[in-house]
């Protein structure tokens, strides 16, 4: 392991100052080379498949899991997306003179070697890999158990393209022990990894948050609200409610639960009531809640469920005060949303909730990096130091500070 | 420590959304405050100072614990031209529309809860107090046991303040279990506290740092290195090389290793052993610098040493490879120099070394908050994410993204 680690550190010198040019040229050429070699990823695939049916994993899983000729494809485009990024690396983000006439300039730089442990989809190795190599930086990736095969098959291949660049094939790399214990050792080896990025279970992200010296950005879950307020517009509030509920229920920027003001309860509780029910909602509401509509009741326990499924619990507040409130209480900091046509209300909630993404009138399906104009997605971090909310490529670099004098001494 | 620490996070709420006009009066009052308790301040100090005599505490720690009534005095002024400094928070960091026409601001924000561990000095309870206050973060400081009475009477004056301005007094407060195992659970309250930042002992850092769950910036050690190439000008490297050791050995950004160009050695190793000489500096040399002055052997053991001494290495070495190579192998990541008139040896070497400062033809005594132009200084960061380098006060800000809708979905 000390050696895997050291000559993932002692690469990342060559990485940090490749030219964007040639970081481009070789992106194409692993997309190329992944599309020759579909037929030797695909039949790795089939023995993870194999595997994962005698394991009786479910189906849903066993979908992520699945590699054929089109996903391959997607796999290559997205390596083709990632060369045609603005070069994330020597970005001058701030610039002075200082009084002592140094010309002192803050510019991006590679973080170095970052780790990326993630679960069942084969395609994030080389997405992440992509990613990682794009901005500099030496990738260490874990891969769910379940789909080793095609992590190896796909990392072999990248790999290939590397050693014919005459790069280390260290670059990038899986991690070699890839058990939990691989992982335990990984994230304590703060000499030589700079970052880690856990995208996963819940298990997973608290077991690395807890245990790991290195630095962690964590994609952790969404537990995502949206308030009505009393002036509302009935029409937006209907159609972003059902939107950030039952467009994708599965996703971590989906809402889990409905804050709804008790001056409006009565109006809009029967056309919410019907909205969800035709797009096939599951719903839960506090007592008030039930005084109007005919549902479950929600639970303290359902108050802090991220559901990934298309269930939705209904909370009737006495005002935007007790939605503040309830939103800092079970709120996992992601993206929440205010919906309202009045500015002062829509300032205070905007100030006061402390997520990553706070949203007026708008779906909080919306936070994604894609969609903010970013480019690929690394995550969407809910951690609040070095990146938060989506990571687009950029995230993935620091900075140093470049000094230039000309004899100056203290 | 449950009940302190839910108290402190309950308390963000209040200070993050205090206007900064408020804040700075605040933060006057307290300078203020400082002054009118001169007298109980001092008096706490003295038993702290006895108790430092008794305990036979070296000259220098005693001076740093002292506090007299200018000592009071700066601290007072501390907090005045922390007032004075541009706001922190609600800085648009970026801002743009996007194909949705979501309008997405990127705006600063405070972190949270940030708890600050640190050694004898009792200054630093105002002055790390007045720089988390102002921007909009709640304080739990740590200071060191020596310190002890001065630093609870400091911080009463402080809370006092906060009272009367009816805010929580938990948004200054001391660690109230101030042993090692206080620091050790604190560290692990993750759902409590945002950030830590060690200032101290390599000891105290790298406990910290391995067994921390909280986020860490951590002020660690300077090990850095002035590079002579072939092409420097010798009366710049001369002066850089004796001011970048010589100014102030004591502190982090002072030089521990001159690293001299083969091709030079000769010619300005005589000149600089006499200006170091006279300067008082003990130097130590490898081989070949033992062949052109009388000086002791440098070892592999004093190339890993901050002196934070008036003592030098010397080491010739056979051009800008061995010298970027030496700063990786033994430098921390804080501050190193390349003295030359050659436009790619400045380049490369800048590129090339992995730090927070890289200078060319200036002393590294220039990493300095203060220096670089951001007014007061938290700390010199070796941390590669969130901040690296000079920390000023917008360093104690992290980021949300509001985004402005008119009904989108998705």
């Amino acid at each position: 392991m000390k050696e895997f680690l050291a000559q993932a550190k002692a690469s990342t010198q060559i990485i940090a100052t490749l030219d964007g040019k040639t970081k481009n040229i070789i992106l194409n050429e692993m997309a190329d080379a992944l599309l020759e070699n579909t037929k030797a990823i695909v039949n790795a695939n089939v023995k993870d498949m194999e595997a994962g049916k005698r394991a009786n994993l479910d189906t849903a899983l066993l979908d992520r899991l699945l590699l054929d000729e089109g996903r391959v494809e997607a796999m290559a485009n997205s390596l083709r997306e990632i060369a045609v990024l603005k070069e994330p690396v020597g970005r001058v983000l701030e610039g002075w003179v200082n009084d002592d006439n140094l010309r002192i300039e803050k510019v991006s730089v590679p973080i170095g070697v970052v780790g990326v442990i993630y679960e069942s989809r084969p395609n994030v190795t080389s997405d992440v890999a992509g990613l990682c190599f794009k901005s500099g930086n030496v990738a260490i990736l874990k891969g769910g158990k379940e789909a080793e095969h095609s992590n190896r098959a796909i990392a072999k291949v990248l790999q290939e393209v590397l050693v014919k660049n005459k790069l280390p094939k260290e670059i990038i790399s899986l991690l070699p022990d890839a058990t939990r214990e691989g992982v335990a050792k990984l994230i304590k080896e703060d000499e030589y990894v700079d970052l880690i990025v856990p995208r996963g279970g819940e298990a997973l992200i608290r077991f690395i948050s807890k245990n790991s010296s290195v630095p962690v950005v964590k994609h952790d879950k969404g537990l995502c609200h949206t308030y009505i307020h009393r002036d509302a517009s009935h029409i937006k509030a209907l159609s972003i409610a059902v939107n950030a509920k039952c467009q994708r229920p599965g996703v971590c920027n989906a809402m889990e639960t409905l804050l709804l003001d008790k001056e409006i309860a009565r109006v809009l509780l029967p056309g919410l009531y019907k909205a969800f029910v035709d797009a096939g909602t599951k719903l839960k509401g506090c007592n008030v809640t039930r005084e109007f509509i005919f549902v479950e009741p929600a639970t303290e326990v359902d108050y802090n469920t991220e559901y990934l499924a298309n269930i939705l619990n209904i909370k009737v507040v006495s005002g935007i005060e007790e939605a503040i409130a309830h939103i800092g209480k079970y709120g996992s900091g992601h993206s929440e949303a205010i919906i309202t046509e009045n500015y002062s209300a829509a300032e205070k909630f905007m100030n006061a909730v402390d997520a990553a993404c706070v949203y007026v009138n708008a779906s909080t399906r919306f936070t994604d990096g894609g969609v903010f104009g970013f480019g690929a997605e690394v995550g969407i971090s809910t951690n609040k130091l070095h990146a938060r909310g989506p990571m687009g490529i950029n995230e993935l670099t620091t900075y140093k500070f470049k000094i230039y004098g000309n004899g100056q001494i203290r």
